[in-house]
């Protein structure tokens, strides 16, 4: 097949598989079936809103589902740290454990597209081959409000086609890191040895957020390095406010490489989940994340309609201008915006 | 006088005050009257319309002063770290070299009363009776949004009436730390030695924002203990990733009792100024926060508005309660709000 050819027919599976009912996925996708969950996605991802209505119905069945044995890791480092040969590991570890493993990915900037589907199997050779894993790249979405819901949405999916292991990978770019915290678990940091103070790019308050650091590449001549790092990291996150849910953040080390060491992930992740469900915060956390995303939604589509608004647009630039310029306040600003959005509704 | 003459008295003397035209009041601002300061922030305090509208007329004229040899210092540290004391030395130690100097405080839980100026102005008895020092409680409002406005508000009037170091203190209750940071150039967080992991009670993320910690209460039997406390925080800081400023956080250890090391503080704070300044970060810096205040602004009164719709109300929290009971999605929710709110506007 060409290429016109192959995105002919790949858009005719698409309409085919978005026809299917929300009984029809929903049924198929409780089998544990794979490409009832891709074409489960597909639905939710789709703009049309017949399909919308479907997928929200989909989702409203999904969500009824006990999903208590799950559990959503979210993955974070900066690029080279080594996010897809860690979860190339730890994802082959889970799945000797008899765990059914979904690999998520949160990048803002990138457009869903084969070359990228493509590429997140490539990266996770030998798990995209295995049975129990389902491996997913990004949602496309211009806002990250837009690509937050997805990926909530698909980890409702997931946890419905029986995935109990969850894993969301995000680039660091702009907030999706915050945005993947605050839809997971337990938040995992990968950080490189010896870069030194310049830290490797990852932005200030990532570090705080971590339930786990974890130093990669320590192997071969790096070992030591990655040690020392490790009881730097440790000794610094100590000092850190102690989290709510008595959880103190533990700092290891790994090899892709050697395989190494992922057995102790797997049982610090194992000892968050056995502690935090025994004080109740495993609930609490999820149920505040619940409303945290509903808060999130209206916030984001009221600023939407506020900031898309074509008399607003025009007088912003101006009035940013003007607080620039010192000839007007930031709050005097607000008001004289906010009074011309309100007075052509 | 008793109570009640008083307060009549009061309301007198304030009502006479903000009589006084902005013309009038920016003309004595300018010439470094005290009495005109406090009056003119008895203004913007006012929730009189006609009074809101002359407020605006002087911040307006008082933005075009220029204001880029003052400085905006941001003090936070839990109750008992000493934040009073520290400013008490640290504002007589300023006026010494000959700055002026207006220590401002959020608090957001507190309502403005005649006892709360009496109780700050007490808590920095020496620095309270100097002519060169101005200081003001808290400004009341029911919204952090309200108190940011107004203090920020209160800065621009206090460098226009000559005051070029500003000190902002903060109690640390809610995000008040998070909205003085966004309103000063340098921030300041205070700590105890030898708390341990409890650290004090300080939120998440604080540590991460400081431009300085300051070891607080380093004096006799407790000065070994701050020392140790300062190498270790010092360690845990580098780790941090580096500000975009350029600027290494310090860390130092002061006392109140001895007034010891406070032009330490003095010196770090101007080598702050100096780098950023010659950088760029510094003006880009307040820029920045000008816009943010807009944003903010624009942020708080949109939500305002909708979460005091009666119909956004009532239908709240039955679908708070049907995202809990997992019977909704909080997308979902949030879609059914939105329409609620615009189909009555």
């Amino acid at each position: 097949m060409d290429g016109k050819k192959l995105n002919s027919w790949k858009q005719q599976r698409k309409e085919r598989r978005a026809m299917l009912s929300s009984n029809q996925l929903f049924e198929e996708l409780l089998s544990g079936n794979s490409v009832a969950l891709s074409s489960a996605i597909t639905l939710i991802e789709s703009k049309k809103a017949s399909d919308q209505e479907e997928a929200q119905k989909l989702i409203e069945k999904c969500l009824r589902i006990d999903n208590n044995e799950s559990i959503r890791v979210g993955i974070t480092g900066v690029p080279g740290v080594g996010k897809s040969t860690f979860i190339e590991s730890f994802g082959l570890h889970l799945i000797k454990l008899g765990h059914r493993v979904a690999v998520l990915a949160v990048d803002p900037t990138s457009e869903k597209s084969g070359g990228s589907i493509l590429g997140d199997k490539t990266r996770m050779n030998e798990l995209s081959q295995q049975p129990n894993a389902f491996i997913r790249p990004s949602a496309a979405g211009k806002s990250l409000g837009g690509v937050a819901r997805k990926t909530r949405e698909t980890i409702i999916l997931c946890e419905a086609a029986g995935y109990d292991y969850i894993l969301v990978e995000t680039v660091g770019v702009g907030q999706s890191e915050t945005m993947v915290h605050s839809m997971v678990d337990f938040f995992l940091l990968l950080m490189l040895s010896g870069a030194g103070d310049e830290l490797q790019g990852i932005k200030r308050g990532i570090m705080e957020m971590a339930d786990a650091l974890i130093i990669t590449k320590a192997d071969g001549d790096n070992l030591v390095a990655a040690q020392k790092a490790r009881i730097q990291y440790k000794n610094a996150m100590q000092l850190f406010p102690k989290n709510e849910n008595g959880w103190l953040p533990r700092t290891m080390i790994t090899s892709a490489l050697e395989n190494s060491n992922m057995e102790m992930v797997y049982d610090t992740i194992a000892s968050f989940q056995n502690s935090t469900k025994i004080n109740g915060h495993f609930k609490h956390k999820r149920e505040n994340q619940d409303i945290y995303w509903l808060q999130e939604a209206i916030t984001e589509q009221l600023l939407n309609d506020f900031y898309q608004n074509q008399k607003v647009v025009k007088l912003l630039g101006e009035l940013k201008q003007k607080v620039l310029n010192k000839t007007c306040s930031p709050f005097n600003a607000a008001d004289l915006l906010l009074y011309t959005y309100k007075s052509i509704e």
